[in-house]
C-alpha cells in the first residue's frame, strides 16, 4: 500500500502544505485547483537518476528545455549504477566493426522479434534495431569508454573486454531463429562496474549541459489540470513538502517495484518469492503509482528478470538442469534470464543441476547451494526426492545421445555435451527461495514510442513521460540479452526527452 | 485502442454531448466541470447485466436503494447466461448435506488457497468460503432450482444433476492439499443450460424488486468530481449520449475483454492466440478501462480461462499428454482449466493427446483434431517431429510404472491408468491455436472484498465499485475449478451492492 513511503489520502485531507505549496484536499492524483502556489517551476522535469532519467535530461536539455532532474535518494544514478552497464546493440555498430563483426538490423531484429515474448511490442524492437548504431556513437560521444576487445566467455566480462554475446543468441532455439552475434556493449573496465561508469559519465555530461540535479527530492503524487494535463509535481524536497510546476511536462524514470513487497506480492508473485530483490533502494514503484493514479495504462505487471545462478562457471553446463519431474526443460547453455524465467514462472519456482565427477567449478562453488550427492544417479534420485526411476530416465536418455555428440532435445551446443561420466553425482539447488536468485521488475506504464504515457483508451495523457523500468520497455519475459534494459533506459529515454521539451507549452 | 467502440478524445474535444449532456472537453473520463446538465440520476447505478452485476443490484435495491442497470447489448444477462451457470460452494451446503456429502469450510479454504495460484488474496478467499453455506442459501431463495442428484462424471453434467466435482479437488496435487468435496452447485437441468436458468431466475427477482433494468445503454466514460469521487456515467442510450448522475455510487460489472482483440493482444498474448475466444459480445473491456481511466490499479490482467478440450470422454485420460520435447508435464485428469493453463502459459501452447488402440472417443472424436496416427510409437513420434527417441522414453517409462498401477510423476488415479496397449498410436493435437481452445480472461480492477474499486496508493475511489470479471476476483490462473467465475460474480457482485448502497451520498 506503500503508505509509509508517500502522502497518504488523509494527510492530503489534512492538508500537509507548507505556506508555499498548499494542499487543500486530495487522492491518488491532485486537481490543479488544490495547489494554491507553486515552489518552483521548470519546462521539463524528469523523476529518477538512473540512465533513463538521465538520459531524457540530456536530450531535453540539449532540445533547449530548461531541465531538473530530481532523484529520491541521496545518491545519484539509480539502478543502473548498479548494473553492469551493458547495452544491447548490433546492425553494425562502430565497436561490432573495429571487431569485424557480422551483424545487421534484419538479424537483431530478429531475434529480438523471435527469440522472447509472444506478441512484443514491434514498433519499439523496430526502432531501437533500426536506431542502435547511431544510438552507440551518442553514446561513444557522451564519452562513454569502450575497449576494442571481444570476449567469447559467457557472462558478463570481468576483465576490460567491451564486446561480447551477453545473450541467449548461442542457445537453441535462438540461433535457429536468427543470425547470432555479439551485442552486448560494455564500458571497458576491470569488475562489474560498466554500470557505475556508464552513469558518471552521463551526470557528467548532464551537469555540463546545465541540467539542475536535485538529490534527496521525492516525487509523490501527480498534479492535473482539468483538461488531464499534467501541471506539475509534489514532491517531498528533504522532507518537506513542496508543488513543482512543470510548463512542457514531466517525465517518470523512477525505476521499477522490486522493492515495493505489497506491490511485488499484488503484481508479481514469482518475483516476490525470488531471494534476492535486485535493485536500488528507490525500485519503490513510486513512478508506475503516480502514473497509474492519473489514468495510465500499465502492462506486464507480473514479469521481471529472474536470474538463475548457474553459471560462471559455463563448465559446469555439462550438466543438466532439471526439474521437479526430474526432467530437463530448456538447454542449459540459455542465458540465465531464459532460464530464470523458465524456473521462476513454469516450473513452480524449482530446479536443480545435476553434476558428475568431471564438474570444476574453480572459484565459484560457494554460489552453489549443494541439495544432494551420491554415488550413484538412484541414490541421488531418492535423496533428492525426485520421482521413482524418473532421473534415471533422463539420464540415460540424454547420455545415450550425448555420447553421440547429440541433444534432440534443447540442441545442447558440442563444448557443454557430453554424457554424464560418474559419481561422485551431485544436485545443486537452483530453487529461487533457495539459490542467489536475483530479480527485478519489467512491469510498468504503457508508452509511445516516444514516451508519451497512454491511457486505457490509448490516448496520451498530456505532458506525462515515460522511461526506463518505470514503463513496459523492451525487457519482457523471458528477458533474452543483458543490455535490453540499461538500453531500453537509454534509448527511450532520449525520445522522451526530445519528445517532452518539444511538448506545448501548458497554462501557467 | 477501441477507438471503434467508446467515445473518442476527438469527440469529447468537439462536444459531443446533446442538449442535456453538453460536452465541452474531456479526456478518459470526464470532470464533473463539463458535464453541464445531467440527463437522469438513481442512486446506485449497475453497468452490465450479468451475474454480477444483477447480484448487485439485487442487493443494492434490498437495502433500500434506487437502483438503475444498464446493459450495451440488446439482451440482458451477460456472459453468465452462457455459461454452465456452476456456482462453487461448499462447507455443507444445504444440496451438500442432502447429498450426504462431507464437506467443511477449512477443507474448501484449503483447496482454493493452496492447489491453485501462488499468492492468492485470502481476504476474499477466507469470505467466500466462510459464507458459501448462505451464499448457497441465497440462490435457493431466489429461486434457483437445484436437483438433490449427484454425478461422478467429470466435466458439466448434462442431465440434471446439480453437484458434481467441478474442478481439479480430485487429482495430483490437488487431492494431498485438501480433502476433495463435490463443489460444483449446477442448476438441475437437462444440456448446458444453467448459466440461462441462473440469469433468468436473478433478471426476475430483479425487475419483481423494481430494479430499473435498461438494454442498449452502454457505459462510455467516467465523470469524477475534483475531489475523486464518482459523480456519474457517460452512457450511449440507444446511440445517444447522455450523462447519468449517481448519487450513491456506480458498480462496473461489464466483464472481462476476451472480445477486445488489442486489449488482449497487449496484456494476455497467450489468450489472444487462443482458437476461441469465448464470452459474450460485452466483454470488451469497458469497465476496465473506465475503472483505469479514473486510477484503478489493475490486477493479474496476463491471466485467463484457457480450456484445453481433453475430455469428455474421460474415458480418453488413459492416454497421456506431452509437450513439444514429447514429456508428460501434469496429471491428464487435471481440470481442463488447469490443464489448459499448462498448455497455453507453460507448454508454449503446444500439446498433445497420445491415444492407443483402446482409446474410446464415443460420440466426440469430432471434438479432436488428430495430429498424426501410427502402428509403432517411434513412427508417431516421426510422424509428429518430436525429437529423436524422445516419445518412445516417455511412454516406456509410463507404461513400466502402468503396469504396477503407478505413475510417480503425476499419480493419475486408477481409473485413467493403465499401460499404453498397442497400436494404432493416435497424437491429438492439444495446441491453444489448431485445438478448440475457448479462453476468457481473469484480469481486472483491484478491489476491496466489499467491491470497493482501489487506486494504485491502496486508497478506494470514492464512489466506485465493481464486480465480476471487471474485477480481479477469485478466478486466478490457474483456473482450478469451474464455478469459481460465477461464483465470484454472485458471491461478490452481493456485496459490492449491500456496500454501494450504503455508500454516502454524493454532492448533487
Amino acid at each position: 500500500m506503500q503508505r509509509g513511503r508517500g502522502i497518504s489520502r488523509r494527510a492530503l485531507l489534512a492538508g500537509a502544505g507548507t505556506a508555499a505549496a498548499t494542499i487543500a484536499a486530495g487522492a491518488a492524483a491532485l486537481p490543479r485547483s488544490k495547489v494554491k502556489a507553486w515552489d518552483g517551476s521548470t519546462d521539463v522535469l524528469v523523476a529518477g537518476s538512473g540512465a533513463a532519467g538521465v538520459s531524457a535530461a540530456l536530450a531535453a536539455r540539449a532540445a533547449g528545455a530548461r531541465v531538473t532532474l530530481i532523484e529520491a535518494l541521496p545518491k545519484l544514478g539509480g539502478s543502473s549504477a548498479m548494473s553492469g552497464g551493458v547495452v544491447y546493440a548490433g546492425g553494425g555498430t562502430e565497436l561490432q566493426r573495429a571487431l569485424r563483426v557480422e551483424d545487421s538490423v534484419e538479424q537483431m531484429f530478429a531475434f529480438l522479434s523471435r527469440a522472447g515474448a509472444p506478441h512484443p511490442p514491434l514498433d519499439k524492437l523496430q526502432r531501437y534495431c533500426e536506431d542502435s548504431v547511431a544510438h552507440f556513437d551518442w553514446l561513444l560521444d557522451q564519452g562513454v569508454r569502450y575497449t576494442e576487445k571481444f570476449t567469447a566467455a559467457k557472462g558478463l566480462p570481468m576483465g576490460d573486454e567491451s564486446l561480447y554475446f551477453s545473450g541467449t543468441e548461442q542457445a537453441w532455439p535462438a540461433r535457429e531463429l536468427a543470425t547470432p552475434a555479439p551485442r552486448g556493449h560494455v564500458p571497458g573496465l576491470q569488475g562489474m562496474n560498466g554500470g557505475r561508469h556508464l552513469m558518471e559519465v552521463l551526470l557528467q555530461r548532464a551537469r555540463g549541459a546545465g541540467v539542475t540535479l536535485r538529490t534527496r527530492v521525492a516525487a509523490e503524487r501527480l498534479v492535473v489540470e482539468d483538461d488531464g494535463r499534467i501541471a506539475g509535481l509534489l514532491v517531498r524536497d528533504n522532507d518537506q513538502p513542496r508543488a513543482l510546476r512543470v510548463r512542457r511536462g514531466l517525465v517518470l524514470a523512477c525505476g521499477g517495484f522490486i522493492h515495493n513487497r505489497a506491490m511485488l506480492q499484488r503484481y508479481a508473485p514469482q518475483l516476490f518469492d525470488c531471494s534476492v530483490p535486485w535493485g536500488n533502494a528507490g525500485d519503490m514503484g513510486a513512478g508506475i503509482n503516480m502514473g497509474i493514479a492519473v489514468g495510465a495504462a500499465a502492462l506486464r505487471m507480473h514479469q521481471g528478470f529472474a536470474i538463475a545462478p548457474v553459471y560462471p562457471p559455463e563448465h559446469v553446463l555439462s550438466g543438466i538442469v532439471v526439474n521437479a519431474s526430474a526432467q530437463r526443460f530448456i538447454s542449459e547453455e540459455s542465458y540465465h534470464g531464459v532460464l530464470g524465467d523458465a524456473i521462476a514462472y513454469h516450473q513452480g519456482g524449482r530446479a536443480w543441476l545435476i553434476t558428475d565427477k568431471g564438474a570444476d567449478f574453480g572459484m565459484h562453488q560457494d554460489n552453489f547451494v549443494m541439495a544432494g550427492e551420491a554415488n550413484t544417479i538412484g541414490d541421488l534420485a531418492v535423496n533428492i526426492g525426485f520421482p521413482s526411476g524418473a532421473l534415471q530416465h533422463t539420464v540415460a536418455y540424454y547420455n545415450r545421445f550425448a555420447e553421440t555428440g547429440e541433444d534432440p532435445l534443447f540442441r545442447k551446443s558440442a563444448p557443454y555435451l557430453r554424457p554424464l561420466l560418474g559419481a561422485p553425482y551431485r544436485a545443486w539447488d537452483l530453487s529461487v527461495d533457495r539459490a542467489f536468485f536475483p530479480a527485478h521488475t519489467f512491469g510498468g506504464l504503457h508508452t509511445t514510442v516516444d514516451g508519451q504515457v497512454l491511457d486505457s483508451f490509448g490516448d496520451a495523457i498530456p505532458g506525462l513521460f515515460a522511461a526506463g523500468r518505470t514503463t513496459a520497455g523492451l525487457p519482457m519475459a523471458p528477458y533474452i540479452a543483458s543490455g535490453l534494459s540499461v538500453g531500453d533506459c537509454t534509448y527511450f529515454g532520449r525520445r522522451a526527452g526530445r519528445a517532452v521539451a518539444a511538448h506545448p507549452v501548458g497554462a501557467a
